[in-house]
């Protein structure tokens, strides 16, 4: 099946923004733009619920300064939202994409949206309406499966890096002898591994990083920190604001009021600022948290180059892909075996990524040190997109 | 009185890092090594410890690299200390100065520091010791007297300032809609207030400030809240970690474990992620807080150009300073009226400045709206070195 006839088509953005999110917008509709197949390009407004409120952007009509600077912006452009698409909105969505002719419909986001992309595709197949449907990647999480990373990642994983090493140069200076650093990352330890780039020997920061793939114990994480500052006078670890007991009990539940939305699902935050207590409490050390949130998954200055490219290449694949007839995909990233790093785009079916998710596997995590691998750094050290600043120390 | 004799240099730095504070480092030790009046150049490891200790670092043998790396190194390079100088260790710091016949003593810090200078200096007077003590500023809180702005401000102010941009970047996406931001600034509001620069328009973050030169009242911070969400649907405000009711007590006490140390000083931190709990058991809105804390004082992606430029500056007015005979002074930075913004180097007297505390002035603060004022932003906008990263909207 490929598309002949000139179709319309239709972008949406959901869950949480990246640093790059717009720059898989800015390649998708440059992309289009240069395409003959595409006729009208419109964006909906704040995820799926754009489409259901019938709020949607024309892309064709925005100024090529304002499609140029998506490069450089954070956030999402088009609005996002964390709305669960119920069952009875599918043929709201539907009746929406037959009205307004949508031939090509792009979901860019993360598990959810791919799963909603993925029923999208199996109502209009059932409908026999002629719709392609492709999943566009984003997640600083890293957690989408059947990819080697996602867009987002990269830059997410260099602000955490950065920041690390940073506070490390500072608390070393310092008589407050313990930072804990809290990096973003519900169920996964993806981005507080990432600080791990941040270490040039042993004595630098971090010391230790404790990712939700492993139960969290008190005891242990007391141990190491005591015995770090005995051994430097100073220690830098690092959370993610998702680590959990061995009941499963979030740890930052212990640490202030629990916000449930509608779901029931909790917003994290607070680990750090808790086990900086604990530490206190129970070793006599003073201990500070450092918990950059949000900024961390919005800041241009921290981009990573390579990030950034393969974004606004899993946008331009996605409008390739839907030209060529494909449909029901997601694009994915494929890292060239061997040599220089370097990644092309694939595809794989959205029914086998939806709601899926991707841990760090066994090997690269290091267990006895509480760290991560050599495996694990030579993975991600080429997703950062260059060397992070260096420093001097007399 | 002027010093003739070649003479040998001793530098201390002291209390919290800044990002250009090493800046100051810098200047100092390449206009000593331009100097025929200095002699040996060093430098005390841990602030004033490394002077009881007798732990020292001779800066003349550091290799050139490592001299010119000092400018883009976070963190104190000679390490610091927050330990306050007690009356009998005076006599051991006029020892050490006279064993090592230093006859340049330089003291880069914040209050206390200039507090220490000032009493070896007042000893060296009094023990009829040729000694030329001069206090350098650097505080990322601008809590000096006598100086438009202290060394380490600007950049500190541009981190804050880039953090809050992106930050509401980011959220105005969200449907979670309120973000607190907490800045650095234990008894004043300068930091918090840079922020404001972030701002574009009426609609852009941050809202509200809030400042500890105001006492904090719960229920007009959420009305603001409230206000603001519904005006616009989401919310980013900031808070300086420092804020306090009317009865005097720090909001971040009521965050979760007060750490004190040995002179009764509490480490703050913690008020926005507490006020985050208020905003959504009292206004039934998820509410986030983001606190990057010490990175905030340690990005050199952040750096300020007029703030490293004008901390390497006061390094080598120091050196000027004692080669002229001046000794027991601060070395200020005085702006130039009218015109383009420019500072040069002034000189006052350490027993001024010590133990003083420079608040934010009524005039920079718009009580109405609890924000700043068109004045402070004047004031604030030269000195975080141009402009910040300019975003695109759909």
């Amino acid at each position: 099946m490929s598309s002949k006839v000139k179709g319309d088509l239709l972008i949406a953005q959901g869950g949480g923004p990246t640093a790059v999110i717009n720059c898989s917008l800015y390649g998708l509709v440059r992309q289009a733009q240069e395409s003959e197949s595409v006729g009208k390009i419109l964006g909906a407004r704040k995820g799926i619920t754009g489409v259901l409120n019938e709020d949607l952007v024309d892309l064709r009509k925005q100024p090529k300064a304002i499609i140029e600077g998506l490069r450089n912006s954070p956030g999402a452009a088009l609005g996002s939202c964390r709305y669960k698409v119920a069952e009875d909105d599918y043929p709201k969505i539907m009746d929406f994409i037959k009205r307004h002719r949508i031939r090509y419909f792009f979901y860019n986001g993360g598990n959810d949206s791919m799963d909603t992309a993925n029923k999208v595709n199996l109502l209009a197949e059932r409908e026999g309406y002629e719709l392609y449907v492709i999943g566009i990647p984003k997640t600083i999480d890293n957690d989408l499966p059947f990819t080697d990373h996602t867009p987002g990642y990269g830059s997410a994983a260099r602000y955490v890096a950065q920041s690390v090493r940073d506070l490390g140069m500072d608390i070393r200076a310092l008589p407050t002898p313990v930072s804990i650093f809290e990096a973003m990352g519900r169920n996964t330890g993806w981005l507080a591994a990432a600080s791990s780039l941040a270490k040039t020997d042993k004595d630098s920061a971090p010391h230790h990083i404790y990712m939700p793939e492993r139960a969290f114990e008190m005891e242990k994480f007391l141990a190491d920190i005591e015995s770090e500052v005995g051994r430097l006078g100073w220690a830098v670890v690092v959370v993610s604001e998702g680590i959990r007991t061995a009941d499963g009990k979030p740890v930052y539940e212990a640490s202030g009021v629990t916000q449930a939305d509608q779901f029931g699902h909790t917003l994290p935050g607070g680990a750090a600022s808790f086990l900086a207590g604990e530490v206190y409490r129970e070793l006599k050390l003073r201990a500070r948290s450092e918990k950059p949130g949000i900024c961390g998954r919005a800041s241009i200055l921290c981009v990573s180059v390579v990030d950034q490219a393969e974004a606004e290449m899993v946008g331009r694949a996605a409008v390739d892909a839907v030209i060529k007839g494909e449909s029901g995909k997601m694009v994915t990233l494929e890292r060239k075996c061997g040599g220089k790093y370097k990644c092309t785009t694939g595809l794989v079916p959205l029914v086998d990524v939806a709601n899926a998710e991707n841990k760090m596997p066994d090997e690269f995590i290091d267990d006895d040190s509480a760290f991560v691998t050599a495996a694990f750094c030579e993975y991600a050290k080429p997703l950062l997109g260059g060397d992070l600043l260096e420093y001097v120390h007399l």
